[in-house]
């Protein structure tokens, strides 16, 4: 089969699991022969990692909204440049915990701002690439909170110590987005176990590949 | 009469003597009888000093040209909502070491990046908020280089290292900004002594200070 680029992107409030399921998605799709990279944002270069250190320190709670939403772009435009781009023209798989999604969720949903500002960044910034699948891992705010407080070692980050009304309204905005265009999006329910997770993942997976040998 | 704050901006390309200039105008204006702070970009605030160390970092040389764009936006964010526009508010003059004008001179001149771009983060990040008044420390890119080369001490930053062609387009894009909008723009000739820059800096704040005094 002829081999193609796609980029996989997985969304979800914290203690829904995303980080978990990277992989074994990973795992997965090299069994299908694929060549894949996972990455992670804000980060995945060595700038975008450094300005991630500076978007999740508590001292900068303060930070201006605004500064927050350009500083994520200004990583995610390293991100893309030197990472993702390539490895895609590379015919990579590119699987990447959290993208553009998030920071509607989280800076629109969250935090308030309008959706416009980031749709115009989002087009200055990537233009017309978006993922080619992305799965949001639904879970109700209060039971990812409490996952996440489990897991957690150590001090709270920036995005962690937020509000159950923040992670509410977050969570409202990707099903909104996944609703608005289902074809892009998974919702997977993230209650469940792990294995359950994994498998509804790997189904669609399984579809999207079936999907491109069908075409190739 | 009645205190006016007021956001005056220093611009000019590498060995303008800018910096040098910041001192003598804050002085002069607390002569006469004003609140004054003095302040750089990108940077002048904790995060924007943190934004301005990556930038400057001569490690990050093969930074995305977005990415760039966007921390200097991102600074320049923080910077204004948490120093100049609360100076503004309480009637301080805020003396300004670069500020969007750079950018321009720099990102789009430097670079070649599209001004409908900057001026798009420019609508984000300050509305209608411009300079009051803008000195452009106007020199040759040659002599500006020499003179920076002579002060320099250790290793040169991500700009100073530029070209001299990315000086001369940085420095024509000054001129042409101050051609399309004379009443902002005072072209100083940065190429005589620092005596006479200064004399023709304190000329220009004069006449500010009087015009203001005739209206109050």
């Amino acid at each position: 089969m002829t081999r193609h680029g796609r980029f996989i992107t997985l969304e979800g409030i914290e203690g829904a699991g995303k980080s978990t399921q990277v992989g074994g998605m990973a795992e997965y799709l090299r069994l299908r022969g694929m060549d894949v990279i996972t990455t992670r944002e804000p980060g995945g270069t060595p700038l975008a990692e450094r300005l991630r250190a500076i978007l999740l320190d508590p001292a900068n709670s303060e930070m201006s909204q605004t500064a927050e939403l350009l500083l994520l772009f200004a990583a995610r435009a390293d991100h893309l440049e030197r990472l993702i781009r390539p490895a895609l023209a590379a015919g990579c798989w590119v699987i990447c915990d959290r993208f553009t999604d998030a920071t509607y969720a989280y800076q629109s949903g969250g935090r308030g701002i309008d959706q416009a500002q980031i749709a115009q960044l989002e087009a200055l910034v990537h233009g017309d690439l978006r993922p080619d699948l992305t799965f949001i891992l639904d879970i109700p705010p209060d039971l990812g909170l409490a996952r996440a407080r489990r897991r957690r070692q150590g001090e709270t980050d920036r995005f962690e110590a937020e509000t159950l009304e923040f992670f509410t309204t977050a969570r409202q905005v990707y099903l909104q987005l996944a609703q608005a265009q289902p074809g892009r999006y998974r919702i997977i329910d993230a209650t469940v176990s792990l294995e359950q997770v994994q498998a509804q993942i790997r189904q669609s997976l399984a579809e999207l590949i079936n999907e491109l040998e069908g075409r190739a």
